[in-house]
């Protein structure tokens, strides 16, 4: 039993959705669809939430909405038309679109989310007519029913443990379930949405309540890249990946999927695979638990910047107890968020995002760091980059970071920082930012080509 | 102007004297002489402050000491006789030998600290009366004449930093002023001995009162090697170091000045060499705080073994916030001190020393990682060294780790972890124990036999 996933590029129009009818026929164990609302049929169209967010905008400053909603009704009426699917189906949406108009502003806190969560609610009625018409026996779920049931934060909804047990009950379903993506329904009945990768995290909540063998999340690419298509030329894909190595991946640089969509379907040990709509018969890339056979070292190497080192030396440092506490209170406390602590003897460098330093911080970090701790030196570096090459096979093979090392030495590519921790699931290098392309492409010369 | 310092092998006979008097009388601008307490004379032999702590034993248990003051004043004896000074100095030493057996043993915090520093005292007025002896103008003087004025801290004396003042007024002295390692006197008029390494902390000190030009410090091996000789055969020895240099090769397992000893001359800009007495034309190893001219990349090859590091993963750890900072938390609470921390994106490591990690506080730390902070798993990995390749010159020569990194995978030896920080004065291996040998010798062929 699958759960299927079709993101906006996937339902931007007829043609889109006659592939995916084809791709649910096609595979009778792909038994539930979670949609996303349509999305831009060329660089020029606009997708349909963001239409939304207008209207949205438009009725709280209490202007004229018929336009917005007029724009809105016939992006749905085209595809309506193109797949000759009855009016049945259009004045349910025109309705559905219309009385948004009629909820309350004041003290509606999920106003919001209710107005952008119509895009993939609509759509899902859509599909399930059109599935419907074309022999495919299917029913539209609103998440009410489906008992994809939230907590009541707007824009930033998480899923209720309890949620699980009711969801395993649409497996008793005989037709194809095409369910709503990106939102949930409190317990007081609200729509609440889900935050950013909103409709892949409903997929991966579904399959993971329905215990689904497989949860296929359909986007416009042939699965993971090996390293970046815009830096690399023709990079491979991944045939498999762990959701481990996808973590490590995603950490620097690549976004495919968003962390938090993945974790119900990881916590429920369900893989997932990553295919292209327009390009079915690929197998795309796999993301499992645990890899099934002998796989090479480095799987992948991303790359991403607006990093920042503090570098903080002090003699003898390392005799002074809770002195690394400290200074990771002292950022606590200025609410900044680090990523990697490299400590020599007597001297210690943060690494975090630049975005976490702004000017005020960083004046308070320094003045902080000198007052309280003494150190003998402060020293702020921007502009860094961070690679990384990732692999759970590594630890099984002797000098990856050695090669690694003699990639960048070749092209001299000063290192900065390196840091290899106990998982061994990836090493993590620290650039200059100036140097980050010719890094990724040293990297991808070393681990893919010439293997 | 040199200040010179002389350990316990360099003072342990008449022969050896008659070294230090020549080494004294060859260079006009040795005028500060401290010393050591007569060390052995071979393998059988007893130093002569282990001789005073039996005797401080027997002397606070009431038993005779008589055998035990014997002992002591016939140690002097054998050396005064050889070099054949009058019995004016042995008198001196006999009476003070026998006086500490006079002194309160109720109430006198400082008696242990009094009975060891006479190993110092007693030596350094003998080395007074020889050099006079030998046409050599030279004055005893007490560490409260010097003006050493410490903390009243017995065993773990600190100098009052007032005390710089009145010992830069030793510079008026026409004479060589011997000076008694090892101790200072309290502001009570207390003898009060420094920590391990005393001697050396003396001579660093009045270095750095006098403003001496160098701080000679008189061993009995040609100064540092680039790696340990009982695991390298016939190492380089090292011509010029850094303090900085010095402090990271010394963390892990290089052990000839102890790092307190350092900290005065450090602070006074002193630069100070380790020499032979035995082979006083060898040019030692000089400790700078800059280096003069080129040097190679890599300066020094250190290990050191009994580390292990507490690996910690928890899925999305990254996102937490605190977590890193909570983690340091409970090491400190349970009083560990830990020495690095190397971080991946969902699991950090710990790196202790082995003695921190005591099985009661390695339960305590497991289950309070598991209950407080929910990580997904941790575990113990014992018996690892750290390999430090250390040379501030590094960060001039791009490729240093990737020859490190290559130099142990050609001998199978895999990379626990790594880490360079940003100083770039050393990067760090973390391997099994069983392999430290291997790596060091690896890493001494790559950058010392081949270059």
């Amino acid at each position: 039993m699958k759960v299927v996933k079709f993101g906006g590029s996937s339902l931007a129009s007829a043609a889109q959705l006659e592939k995916v009818l084809n791709i649910i026929k096609s595979d009778d164990s792909r038994r539930f669809v979670v949609v996303s609302a349509p999305g831009k049929r060329d660089d020029q169209d606009i997708k349909v939430t963001d239409a939304l967010i207008k209207y949205y905008k438009s009725y709280i400053s209490e202007k004229d909405v018929t336009a917005d909603q007029t724009w809105i009704i016939n992006r749905y009426r085209s595809i309506i038309d193109e797949l000759g699917l009855g009016q049945g189906i259009l004045e349910k949406i025109t309705k559905a679109i219309i009385d948004l108009a009629n909820l309350p502003i004041d003290n509606n806190d999920f106003l919001y989310d209710t107005f952008l969560a119509a895009g993939e609610d609509n759509n899902a009625k859509l599909v399930a007519e059109y599935f419907r018409k074309n022999d495919l026996p299917a029913r539209y779920v609103h998440p009410k029913n489906a008992g994809i049931t939230v907590t009541s934060e707007p824009g930033n909804a998480r899923i209720l443990p309890s949620s699980y047990d009711k969801l395993e009950e649409l497996c008793d379903s005989d037709e194809v379930l095409v369910i709503p993506g990106f939102f949930g329904v409190t317990v007081d009945n609200q729509v609440c949405t889900f935050s950013r990768g909103g409709s892949d995290i409903t997929g991966s909540i579904v399959a993971a309540g329905v215990k689904a063998d497989l949860y296929e999340n359909f986007t416009d690419v042939d699965g993971i890249f090996a390293a970046h298509p815009g830096v690399v030329h023709k990079p491979q894909s991944i045939s498999e990946l762990t959701y481990r190595e996808m973590r490590e991946l995603a950490y620097a640089g690549f976004s495919v999927l968003h962390d938090e969509a993945l974790i119900p379907a990881y916590r429920g040990k369900i893989p997932l695979v990553i295919k292209n709509t327009n390009n079915p018969d690929h197998p795309g890339t796999k993301i499992v638990l645990k890899h099934t056979g002998a796989t090479i070292p480095v799987i992948g190497i991303s790359g991403d910047d607006d990093f920042v080192s503090i570098n903080i030396s002090k003699y003898l440092m390392n005799r002074e107890v809770g002195f690394g506490r400290k200074v990771l209170q002292i950022l606590e406390e200025l609410n900044i968020r680090w990523e990697h602590i490299p400590t020599g003897i007597d001297d210690m460098s943060i690494i975090l995002r630049g975005r976490e330093l702004t000017p005020i911080k960083e004046q308070e970090i320094i003045s902080q760091l000198t007052r309280k701790l003494e150190v003998d030196e402060v020293e702020i570096e921007r502009d860094l980059s961070i690679i990384m090459i990732v692999g759970e096979n590594m630890k099984n093979h002797i000098g990856v970071t050695a090669k690694a090392a003699e990639a960048f030495s070749k092209k001299h590519i000063n290192l900065e920082m390196i840091s290899q921790g106990s998982s061994e699931v990836s090493v993590m290098f620290v650039i200059k930012t100036e140097q980050e392309k010719a890094a990724v492409r040293a990297l991808y010369q070393t681990f893919f080509e010439t293997e």
